[in-house]
């Protein structure tokens, strides 16, 4: 694997949770892959899970790991060519990223959408000059329209809880204070896609999440009947996508505190999992009872990030 | 050992002192005990020592460690529940502490005093509930009331430099320029307590320390007479710990410069060593010649901050 | 080597040359050398390639590293004896530097020029302190006037690329928007003097290098006559270096782009390479078409820092 974007980066799913769940019962035995390798992770914005998962992770795999905080206000990349930098960037991306890509042999971005432009964000217009110009394998920690690390730790944390064969997940928009980018729901959607499971999204109309990410998904703009039998319900709130409206991009377009997940929405499904990738805002995206309850896996989905970034960082390093 | 806030929780001083001097004799013979496990150090507060030494310890020890510095007011957590997150809390407690430990084996946390709310701070809010829900044995890097690894420190370096079976050890408040927190004086004094030295407290009336540090100590208020035959003095400010009237906790009561730590109040002592934490203030805390004399240990002393951490942390690993 | 600020302390080049390229050929081959060794790197102002670097090359050499940015906001440092602390200076650096020594084997600072007292910088105030009080070896990851891990991995550079046993160096002044430091220079000049090539300085006048790191060179005010024949042109900006007027010390005398490195500049040579430091400005220093045409070695020569940094550190283990 050279880098590690989308579901079709890692192969056949099969395969890959079979990996995950073998790494998760000894995830010291792969230490001799990564002596002498250099993870560098690079965090254009805050992190937490991510941050430590990915880190543990690496170590996990006997590499040695770089964590460098780029502070967008003290260090800002030039992007365009032929200008004078008579201004407050002080680095060009032609030369700040291949200086990075020389002193590791792997490299992790995180990059949030900026949600002002569309087309910037959508083109992932950061990550790709890592992809061009680092020389080295580029893993996702979270882009502009990608979160694949928490896609996996997702479809390995149902893969551990599933009751039947296909069990019917649902990706439920839920309603927050401020706009947040789709990544998210955006690599839910296109795992749970690619994955053996009967796969419903629903949303308010309007946040309909981009088609190259949702082909094959049902969506259901009725919240009660999408959960319907659910076996897990995955909330999460997203702004608004663009598709239909590209000029409603990254705006709120919703704020409906029906669309919260409460115990009654829970009833509706069929005995379901509660979802979540953290940070949640309880109150907004669900109450205090249904996160706290026995069906809530937030934290074990926390916690899976470990193996789905280990079995991505092997498979990095097994392609060296 | 589970976790370490207390001089109870190190058992018998004479045990930990001897392997103290064990662990300093070679700072390396524990290596295996270290061995892919992973100390996780939280600072909600800044940190040079600390910070330093804690890493150094671990890295002795084998460890692999993940630093994360939390800026307060960028990742507020959320402590109360029932309530509607749509303000600045993006996380709550309740679920970022369990994802922590889940990255971890032994968690380390810093967490100072508020100093406006007693009662909070006394129950120790914070780091109690890294105890509650981290799964992890928990090592306090000073919080709202102990800085256990500081006391020990300094303990072995009474051990170290005592000219008798029995030294007199006074901790001695000083006058600084800002409301600084108890924890200190409060792990200073129930370590010296429980330790086999004749210890006396000395500062101006309202700076009583709260009695479950104190028990069996000599408080003297006048300082001259305090000081008289000292073996020890380890001078230190503290704002009013609020014992005899809540409504003055944090507040500054004296900055009365004839209890500055000079050669003066040196000469009144048994040829006695002085003794800080360090950060310190000179001209405030102390003169320069007494902190630069032959007779200052606050080099020695903080260089055992990393013996400290080492003896901690290894029996923390022992009972993993 | 005890510390490594200038070319001397590397002893001859050539055999500091040599050890280069071996390091390069297997990085790993030394990890012996460091274990159980810590390398403390302080940071007094930003830096990318330098922190990636040197971190890179203490892992190499199987070193622990530990990081740590020194706020100079939040973690102000008393230097004068004497004072009543009662300002935001919290800690001296009486106390500051052997505790920061007690806990590692070697420390590397970063202290930039403040450019406003040259008598302060030009004496090396801050990390001469270093050594002073230390207690362990000090390596220079850019000084108030020196940036000798830059100047090594140029040196190494142009050995790899030179078509004629004594090649012509040129080191060309270019406008820039910032006042900058003379480190770089100065080092570089330095090391230029003491090697084997035909070393010559151009710039406006005014921008006289202190006389200390040019002995030997050849000064030319003509940028065109300096540049005919170079087989490496290396580029910098730097402000008033006060050596004829103390008073100017730190000002930007000259904003005149016709020293900007261009196509045009680069026929002047003799097919010669561009060299720079990074981060350079585009427009400023050099244009789009000569940093990115393939006799552009800012890549490679930010890569051997990671080289010249093993070799330092090498050396400094060896002689612990």
């Amino acid at each position: 694997m050279k880098s590690f974007f989308n579901v079709q980066d890692i192969g056949p799913l099969d395969k890959a949770l079979a990996e995950a769940l073998e790494v998760k019962r000894d995830r010291f035995q792969y230490q001799q892959l990564g002596k002498n390798k250099t993870l560098l992770m690079i965090f254009f914005n805050n992190s937490l899970r991510t941050r430590l998962s990915t880190q543990k992770a690496a170590m996990n795999l006997g590499m040695n790991v770089i964590v460098l905080d780029v502070n967008a206000g003290a260090w800002k990349l030039e992007t365009e060519r032929g200008v004078i930098m008579d201004g407050d960037k002080s680095e060009h991306l032609l030369e700040a990223i291949p200086v990075m890509g020389s002193y590791c042999d792997v490299i992790a971005v995180r990059s949030f959408a900026g949600l002002s432009d569309r087309e910037f964000d959508y083109a992932e217009t950061i990550v790709n000059q890592f992809v061009k110009y680092s020389g080295r394998p580029v893993v996702a920690m979270e882009t502009a329209t990608v979160h694949p690390l928490q896609a996996f730790a997702d479809l390995i944390t149902i893969e551990e809880h599933k009751k039947t064969a296909r069990p019917k997940v649902v990706l439920t928009w839920a309603p927050h204070c401020r706009a947040l980018p789709q990544a998210v729901p955006n690599s839910f959607a296109e795992w749970m896609t690619a994955a053996d499971v009967d796969f419903v999204i629903t949303h308010p109309e309007g946040y309909e999440l981009d088609p190259r990410f949702t082909k094959g998904a049902t969506v259901e703009y009725d919240q009660r009947k999408a959960l319907a039998g659910a076996d897990f319900v995955y909330a999460k709130n997203w702004s608004c996508p663009g598709v239909t409206r590209p000029e409603d991009y990254g705006k709120i377009l919703s704020s409906d505190s029906s669309w919260t997940i409460d115990s009654e929405h829970m009833r509706w499904t069929n005995d379901g999992y509660f979802m979540h990738c953290l940070p949640v805002r309880r109150g907004l995206i669900v109450t205090d009872d249904v996160i706290e309850s026995d069906h809530s896996l937030v934290i074990p989905e926390a916690a899976n990030r470990e193996i789905s970034a280990e079995v991505v960082l092997k498979r990095v390093l097994e392609s060296l």
